[in-house]
C-alpha cells in the first residue's frame, strides 16, 4: 500500500503591478508573487475531493485584492497579510508567499523627474519570502540577480591537487558572480525597508573592501559582517555562482600580453552555497 | 559570535558529450552534469584556507575523465562512479551528482538509419541524481521537460468558494502540464534502463487512461500505479505546473462557439507538488 | 524636416490552440502566430490619428476567429486566409503572417494511441510565412529548432591563415548545428503538407549522406538537392550556427585519449547563412 | 540548375571583457561582439574550397587582439577598426560588426567608489553596428533592453472597428514597452559617446513629456525630436513592443475599484516598428 508524503500546491508567477495616483505623482510597484499552501490536502489527492482545495485561481485573485489595501509600504507587509489570509482556511497549516520586487526608477523629462514615467532597473531584484503557520510568521528577505565583479584583490591558491587537477594557482584573478542572498529576520519588530537597505549596503561594502581567498571565504566575510551590523538578522544564506572569466592569451598572435582581456563564460560555473548564523550560545 | 551553517559547493552545467566509435556505428551520449560536495568545509569559509577544497575545475575534469570508462551504459552507473570518486577525499561527507541526459535519435539517410548522424529529441530529458555518503549510495531518477495535454477526461469541480473566487466549475477542461517526476530507487539491484522505461511508460499510460478530478488526484493515480507496477521504486515525487489553456469566446464576433479554441498561457500557472511513497507498514 | 520611412506594426506571439473533437478522436493544433501590416500608416505616426489603424487586439481576435473555419488542414491554408483577410482594409498594402507550428504526438495508453492525450515533441518547429499584397500571395515554409549532429564525415581544412589564426585543420570533426531552413514556393499549386515533408526529408537525407568540407558546402549540397527533388520550391535559405564541440584532452590526466569526449558549447558560435535558388536561365 | 544567392557568415556572441589597470583605478569594458562577412564566397559553398574562407575562429581571435589597442574609447572606434581589418582580405566586400556593450557601475565601499569592484547595470544595453565596404564605413548606434512605462498621458482611441474588434477605447492607459532604438550617423565626424548620450537623453525626455495617442505617434515624436536636436543623426529606427498591462477588476470581489491594479503580460504583444529620417529636400 502507498501513502501521501509531503505535498504543497499554489500559484506561481502572478504579476502584480500597482499604480498609486497621488496628487503630485504616481507611484509604481511591480511584483511577481508565488503562493504555496500545505495542510490537510492528502485526501484531495487520494479521493479526488476538492472540498478543501482553495483554487489557485482564487489565490491569484486574492493576491490582487489584498494588494489594494496592503501593498502600500514594504513588500514584506503585503506578503505577511497575504500569507496570513490563507491561514483563515482551517485546512491550511502553512502558507508561503514568495515575492520578487522589480525595481523601476523615475525618468527625467525637461522639467526634472517625471510624475508618471518610469524606467525598469535591472541591477537586482529584491526578494521576500513569508511563511505563516499556526505558530507564527517567519520573514526572509534578500536580493537576486545582483551581478558583481572584482578585478583585483581576489586569489585562489593552496588547494589540493590530484591527477585530475590542471588549474593553476592565481594570486590575482577576476571574480565575477551573480549574487543570491537571503536573510532571515528574528522575531522582533523590523523596519523592513531600512533594514533591507542596511543589509544590502553591508553586503556591497564588504564585497568591495575585502581581499578574497575564495568565494567560500567571501561568503563568510560578507555574511558575518551583515550579522554584526544588522541585529535584526538571524541568519544569512548566500548562493554564489563562480562565473569564470578566462584570460585570453595574445602571445600566439605575436603580441605582448598585458593580462587585460578575458572571455566571460556562464557554462560550466562553480556554485558556492552557505549559511552563516548567529551562534546559539 | 557567528558560525557556519549548512554549506555545499561544486560545479554546475558541465556539458559532457561522448562519441563512441564502434565498428558498425557511432553512439552518442549528451549530458549536463552538476556536482556538489558537503563535508569539512567550514574552515575554508572562516579561515580562507583552501587546503581541503577540491577545486570545482578539478570536479569538471573528473566528470570528463570518468566518462571515458564509466559512461558506457546507463547514466546512473556513471553517476555512481563519479559520486563515489569524490568520497575518496576524507573531508567529503556527501557527494551529489545531478545528471540531465539529452536524447538524440539516429537520422535516416537514403540507406536507412545513419551510423554517424543524429537529431536531438526535445520530448523529455532523462534525469538522475546520485547521493553518496559513508553510509551508502542513494539513486533517484526521473524525467523533466515532458509536456503533456489531455483534451478531455479532465474536470475541476466541487472546490470551496470565497469572496475572491471567480473560477467556474468545469466538467471538461484542457489539462496541460510540463512534468517533472523523480523516483527514488530502493536498496536492491536495479536494471537502470529497463526500470526507467517501465516507470516512464506507466506514467504515460496512467496519464492517458485516467479521468482527472484535479492535478492533485492525477499525481496520486500516476504515482500510486508506478509504485504498484515497478517494485524497484520506493517513492515518487511529481511537480506539475498547471499550464492554463483559456477558452476563446467567439460569440462576440457573431460566431457560433464550438469550444475548440484556446489561449495557451505560461504565466501565471498553478503548481502542484506531491510525494507518494510505499507505506512503511 | 523629417519624414516617415519604412514602418510596419502588428501582433506577435498569439498562441492559438485548437482542439477538434471528432467522433473517434480529438485532433490538436498548436500555433504561435505573428501578424504585421504595412500600408498607409504614415499619418497615424505623424498626426496621431488612429482612423486607419486596425488594432493589434483585433488582429489577435481575427487570428482566433479565422482558426475556427480555416485551421483545418495545412497551416499554410490558414495563414493565407488570415493574410488575405487583412488586405480587405484598403489602407493595407501588405500583410505578413508568420506561423510556428508546435508538434504534438498522440500518447499511448493501455489500449493503444489515445484519442485525447498528447505529448509535445521538441524535435523541430514547422514554420510558415505568408505575405499577401495586391499583386498576390507568397508562401514560404520551413523548419527551425532542428538540432543535428554529424560525428564523422565532416572536415575543415585548407583555410587561409594570418597572424590571428590558431585553429588547427581537422579531417574529422564533430559538426553540430541548429537548423533554420526556409523555402519559398513557386506560383503553382502546392500540396503543403506533402511538399513540406519532401523538403524536410531531403534536407535530413543529404545531411546524413554527404561528406562535409564546411558548413557552407553543406548548405549548398542540401539546398541544391532540395531544389532538384522538390520542384515546387524556388529558393532555399538556411541559417546554420556552428555549435562548436571542443575535444577534451585526457592526456594531462595520465590517460589515453581516444578522442571520444567533447565539451558542447553555445557561445561563441559560428553562423553561416546562405540562399540557393533556381537559376533564372 | 541552381545558383548561390545572398550569403554571409561569421562569428556571433564573442564575449570580450577588458580590464584596464590604471594607476588609480581599473576600468572595465564588457562587450558581446558579432562579426559577419560578405564577398566572394559563392565558390566556398559550391566547390567546398576553403581557400578564401577566413575562419570564424580567426574572427574571434581578431576581436580579442584588436580590443587590446582599439577598445580604449568609444565602442564605435573599436568596431570601425575591427570591420576595416576584415576588408584587408580582397575576397571580402562587406564586413559587419555588431556590438552590445553591457554596462557596469563602480560599487562603493567604506571609502567611496571602489577602484576595482563593479556591479552590472541592467537598465539598457548600448549597441553599435559598423558596416565597412570598399566605399566607406557606416556607423549605427542605439540602445536595447530599455524598458519604459508611462502611467498616464497615454491614450488609444478613434480606431476602426469591425466584427472582430472588442477593444475598448481608452483615454488613459498604461503604456509599457521595451525599447530597441537604432540611429544611423551621417558622414561627418562624430563624438560617439557625447552624441550617444544626447540621442538617448532626448529619447527619454520626449518619452516622459509627450502625451501619447498611440505607440506609432510616440515613435514619430521621439524620433523626430532626436533628429532635430542631434544633427549627427540621419535616421532613427525604433522597434517598440506594446507590453500590455490589463486592468484587474476588483468589483467581483465586492471591492471598490480604484483602477490601480494591473496584470503585466508579455504574450501576445503588439509590435510597432518605424523609421524616421531627414527629408532629402
Amino acid at each position: 500500500m502507498n501513502e501521501m508524503g509531503a505535498n504543497r500546491y499554489g500559484k506561481q508567477r502572478v504579476r502584480v503591478v500597482k499604480v498609486t495616483r497621488g496628487p503630485e505623482q504616481h507611484d509604481l510597484r511591480d511584483l511577481t508573487v508565488g503562493i504555496a499552501l500545505e495542510g490537510a490536502f492528502a485526501d484531495a489527492h487520494v479521493t479526488g475531493s476538492n472540498a478543501l482545495v482553495v483554487t489557485t485561481d482564487t489565490m491569484k485573485n486574492t493576491a490582487y485584492a489584498l494588494a489594494s489595501d496592503h501593498l502600500v509600504g514594504a513588500v514584506e507587509d503585503y506578503g505577511v497579510a497575504l500569507a496570513r489570509h490563507f491561514l483563515d482556511g482551517p485546512q491550511v497549516d502553512r502558507a508561503v508567499v514568495d515575492i520578487m520586487e522589480h525595481r523601476w526608477t523615475r525618468v527625467s523629462g525637461a522639467d526634472g523627474p517625471a510624475p508618471d514615467a518610469f524606467q525598469r532597473m535591472g541591477d537586482l531584484t529584491r526578494t521576500a519570502s513569508i511563511t505563516a503557520t499556526r505558530l507564527g510568521v517567519t520573514v526572509e528577505a534578500g536580493v537576486e540577480d545582483l551581478t558583481l565583479m572584482k578585478t583585483s584583490r581576489s586569489a585562489f591558491t593552496g588547494f589540493p591537487r590530484d591527477r585530475y587537477t590542471t588549474l593553476r594557482e592565481v594570486d590575482d584573478r577576476i571574480m565575477a558572480t551573480k549574487v543570491r542572498a537571503t536573510w532571515r529576520y528574528g522575531p522582533g519588530p523590523v523596519d523592513w525597508d531600512v533594514v533591507h537597505a542596511a543589509a544590502l549596503s553591508t553586503l556591497l561594502e564588504v564585497f568591495v573592501d575585502h581581499h578574497s581567498l575564495s568565494l567560500q571565504q567571501s561568503i563568510w566575510l560578507i555574511a558575518d559582517e551583515m550579522l554584526r551590523r544588522v541585529p535584526e538578522l538571524d541568519e544569512v544564506r548566500m548562493v554564489l555562482p563562480n562565473l569564470h572569466h578566462w584570460a585570453v592569451d595574445l602571445r600566439p598572435f605575436g603580441m605582448e600580453d598585458r593580462g587585460e582581456l578575458f572571455v566571460a563564460t556562464t557554462e560550466p560555473h562553480g556554485q558556492i552555497e552557505a549559511t552563516v548564523r548567529r551562534s546559539p550560545g
